[in-house]
């Protein structure tokens, strides 16, 4: 078997994105409509050109059939409701690319729609629908996303030295990305003197290391590579992907702490794509928290292990570095639409869309899923 | 596109189970462990072998992730858990066609686990997480799945004259079957006048035309066409399948409420694969109720719409007719895994390994899921 079989078999020719607010007042389902008929339009077709969806989500959100319904998709051919978090902002867009290069559907609408400021928050506490961790970890009250990503980050700091104002340059630097995005749901910027006198969530994270819950959605329009000739944009091809676990058996027992599973996954896309961070024009790499961008830059190349810090200070990841990341502000400044958002951004990049944020002359795109149980990378590119 | 791009490109090579009970004692995660690792340990492999997992439930079962850890999978390349229902019986099995054949992973288990009958209980009513249908039927007491099927049943007596009897013989034939079954739930023939006698569930359903809830797992191993050669069992290859809904937009709202999904999904099904319901040797047809069975006989074309009555009752449906199906007794006396039963006996059959109950010469196979909102049809066979 080809390592990549699916190499430039598909493409993405649709995005689209609802308004990111912090209390939406309409439903879910409403959302999910929005974005998906904004993501139909914008490859210059119609929900009756639609025979394929794919969500994900944590009991917060639509399925597929509802929401075909609601679009007006006349036969689904091939659908999936996965249950799960960000780890499948990557994978779900993977599977379209499996479904339609498998002959399952022709054009498939990926989304995420979530009301995750006044509805189901992410950052509450409460058990988990993933299963027998919580009894482990419940009873010391180690309950929601910042504590774990805080003790891989202390981690970090401890044994690389990685400082505060590292972390905040990561913030810093999506925060004026963002105040180039109209979309983006915080477009004030913030200053490196405000990171560092802003609130504790969970040291060593203050409030602008962790994600901005919102209520949005939004989406992304698969289909194959012939089809998309005859549409609207300039097909941006999904060149491979990858994702996995490292250091099974359990997500808070890798042999090293510092990496997640990003290495794992980091090599397996290099060797399939046949690429290395060095082709990388730009890239959205999830960022739940700043510390988990700063692992997975690491682990995906862009500089040694225990360098990520120093990295992201010296200014490599702004828009003008050498590897722009985030360029809409990512999770922490446009918004946590569950990281299908990052997609979108690359989608735009690519196309050379982006307005005031554009990348120049960006091919290459590299973006990332994965909230520490598993996690994801894709490559999409423009020929 | 070809129109069957993944033809061939994988196969079985693996199939498990539990001992199927009515109150297992154990949890769903041990009885997921059990099946899968009896389908490792059937294909001559280990759980090292093993990179993709993927699973279907409805908030009744364990997620992959954690299966992978008690499983001792050192690392997970894919993986999804679906949301959904019977529905998924093949799709899920296709799924890991499609990742194998994409290149994400290389050999991946498919299993369905649940304590159905001391656990969570798809009779019960309550309130279901599909989301908006349920408050325009709820109020009205429309809430169970014999509920729905009986209502599509009736229409199908009332427009084509099919009697109770030709039910009865799809359920006295499937409990023939499960008498030559070591592992079915339920061995005790019964008659004809058992079945007539019996109490009404929801008429015109008895309790025989019902699935039988049980506590069980079961499991298929998939992997590339080239890396089965070199396994213990004969290959039983992928050929082909469809998933797909018809007639949206609603599920109450087909056009001919006789016809269910499956019409649109037989059709094209055997236009990907070039067959024909002629070409089929054996069928396991998914019966969460005698009738969706025989909905599905005409839809898929073995008989003409409204002759699956006389069809059935002819018995050209028992293991010596012209297309023996349900051979494991089904869902209806083998017991409710949920349909992913119904691909590890056609993986069964198609080796010839089915015993007493063996189809002679069988070489190609058709699965079918799906339970009113949508379906799917999968062909496996040998060369």
């Amino acid at each position: 078997m080809s390592r990549n079989p699916i190499e430039d078999k598909t493409a993405v020719v649709g995005i689209g994105w609802t308004e990111i607010t912090r209390r939406s007042g309409v439903s879910v389902l409403s959302l999910a409509a929005e974005a998906c008929l904004a993501a139909i339009g914008d490859a210059g077709l119609t929900p009756k050109d639609v025979d394929g969806l794919v969500e994900y989500q944590a009991n917060d959100s639509v399925g597929a059939l509802e929401l075909a319904d609601v679009l007006g998709v006349p036969a689904v051919n091939w659908y999936t409701d996965i249950r799960g978090g960000g780890d499948h902002a990557v994978s779900s867009v993977a599977l379209a690319a499996m479904a339609v290069s498998s002959g399952a559907c022709d054009t498939c609408v990926v989304y995420r729609a979530l009301n995750g400021r006044s509805g189901h928050r992410f950052g509450a506490a409460k058990p988990s629908t993933m299963g027998g961790r919580d009894q482990w970890v419940l009873p010391y009250g180690y309950m929601v996303p910042p504590q774990w990503f805080a003790m891989w980050a202390r981690t970090h700091m401890a044994r690389y030295g990685t400082t505060h104002e590292q972390l905040g340059a990561i913030a810093v630097n999506q925060r004026r990305n963002a105040t180039m995005n109209p979309r983006a749901v915080f477009q004030k910027p913030i200053s490196m003197e405000d990171y560092l006198s802003s609130r504790w969530i969970n040291e060593p994270f203050h409030i602008y290391d962790c994600t901005v819950e919102v209520d949005a959605a939004c989406a992304v329009v698969v289909t194959s590579a012939e089809r998309a000739q005859a549409l609207r944009h300039k097909p941006v091809y999904i060149k491979g992907f990858a994702m996995g676990s490292f250091g099974r058996p359990s997500w808070e027992q890798w042999a090293d702490m510092t990496e997640m599973y990003s290495k794992h996954v980091g090599e397996m896309l290099w060797r399939r794509t046949g690429l290395t961070a060095k082709d990388i024009d730009v890239a959205e790499v999830y960022d739940c928290f700043t510390y988990s961008m700063m692992c997975q830059l690491e682990d995906y190349g862009f500089c040694a292990k225990g360098e990520g810090g120093p990295f992201v200070a010296s200014g490599a990841i702004a828009l003008e570095g050498e590897i722009p990341v985030n360029t809409h502000g990512g999770l922490l400044s446009e918004g946590y639409i569950h990281g299908l958002n990052h997609s979108c951004e690359a989608v735009s990049q690519l196309r050379g869309d982006a307005g005031q944020r554009q990348v120049r002359g960006a091919q290459t795109a590299l973006v990332t899923s994965g909230a520490g149980i598993l996690g994801g990378g894709i490559v999409y590119h423009t020929k």
